[in-house]
């Protein structure tokens, strides 16, 4: 066991070297980064997917995309005209920064305002993994129950936001958002929680909020 | 990388000896070990309740139960009168043959006709780790896409069924129920698909059904 938390805190500390280099080109760049964490099927691609449709208009987009396997997260994107680089783990259960500084190198997005990175659907590998980005945004949807937080802390104390998915569907489960929001409240005082629906209300206004807000700051840091 | 790979197949042969053991135990008991992998939130806790609430009349049944944290999924099975034990594993993304084999220690089921292994909410880690198990069965809900066989191959590759669940959502979704089969079909052959719900139709019948099946295959086998 020795040796492999050995090999695991060198592999971390390359990541982390990595990430920074990320981090500091989006720096200058003034693009903001998110990396999008959850389970898989918790709506994640249709998030882009009506973000990208409200923005697209009046900001510069990217997105790279991280499955095990299929191009069809990228391809959704890309159908909507804004560049979208898959990157295909094969069995990897997350993505880590030597893939997402390669899809780069790769893919030459031009400047960005927002690049969004699309994690592999998974609530516990990502967490550990930096990828440069200014915040990890975690997303369950109401159907996957309201004990979720607690059952996998580490994701939802690193996430600076919770986004509650698939608010359509309340009626149809006895999800409690009064019981996720203490949970969140416990492991990440500082969070937010963004509740979002694709198909009709409360549609997705506090997120769309909460990107223009979070890119409006950080361009003020970058300037002071 | 060299070193990793070696790390990694040192462990999942370390976990294939103590599978075989666990294998071998229940084989001489005749009792059917069922090892359940899903995403977060696809209801397989909730599944395994209704279950037992149909079965524990006349089996004898036991739970154990992988989280990263919290004892909340096993209480909800000791409260329905049957032996659970919960299994935390700090961070890890799955469980392992030495952790189901250290349980059955603890616990002293006593023998059971039935054993439910409810892996750590994970669509991709718990694949490779063979448990002991007669089959794998991978969960999936409507909710969560009609994609994910697909994305997730190798799980649906290694399960012998494929329980979809909260099909009374069904209304509520775009899920292909057909895209699902065909998906599944092209990576395992001989798997089967179960339909699911625990509220509402089609109900679990077939899944109870399967159960009893594959309970009597292997009592003749043993005999035989």
């Amino acid at each position: 066991m020795e040796k492999n938390l050995d090999v695991r805190a060198r592999v971390l500390a390359e990541n982390d070297r990595r990430a920074s280099e990320i981090r500091a080109r989006f720096a200058a760049q003034g693009t903001l980064v998110l990396n999008l964490i959850s389970s898989p099927g918790s709506g994640k691609t249709t998030l882009l997917e009506a973000t990208v449709a409200k923005l697209r208009e009046r900001y510069r987009l990217g997105a790279i995309e991280g499955d095990i396997a299929t191009e069809r997260d990228a391809q959704r994107l890309r159908d909507l005209d804004i560049p979208a680089h898959q990157i295909l783990t094969g069995g990897a259960c997350h993505l880590d920064a030597r893939q997402v500084h390669d899809a780069l190198e790769r893919i030459q997005f031009g400047p960005l305002d927002f690049l969004f990175v699309e994690n592999v659907g998974n609530l516990i590998c990502p967490t550990s993994y930096d990828l440069g980005e200014d915040a990890k945004v975690v997303v369950l949807s109401v159907v996957e129950g309201d004990d979720k937080p607690f059952k996998y802390p580490a994701i939802f104390a690193a996430a600076r936001i919770a986004v509650i998915s698939k608010a359509d569907l309340l009626p149809h489960t006895e999800f409690r958002m009064e019981e996720v929001r203490a949970q969140v409240r416990s492991l990440r005082p500082d969070g937010r929680i963004l509740v979002t629906s694709t198909r009709g209300e409360p549609g997705i206004r506090d997120w769309l909020a909460y990107l223009e807000e979070a890119l409006a700051e950080k361009r003020r840091e970058k300037r002071a």
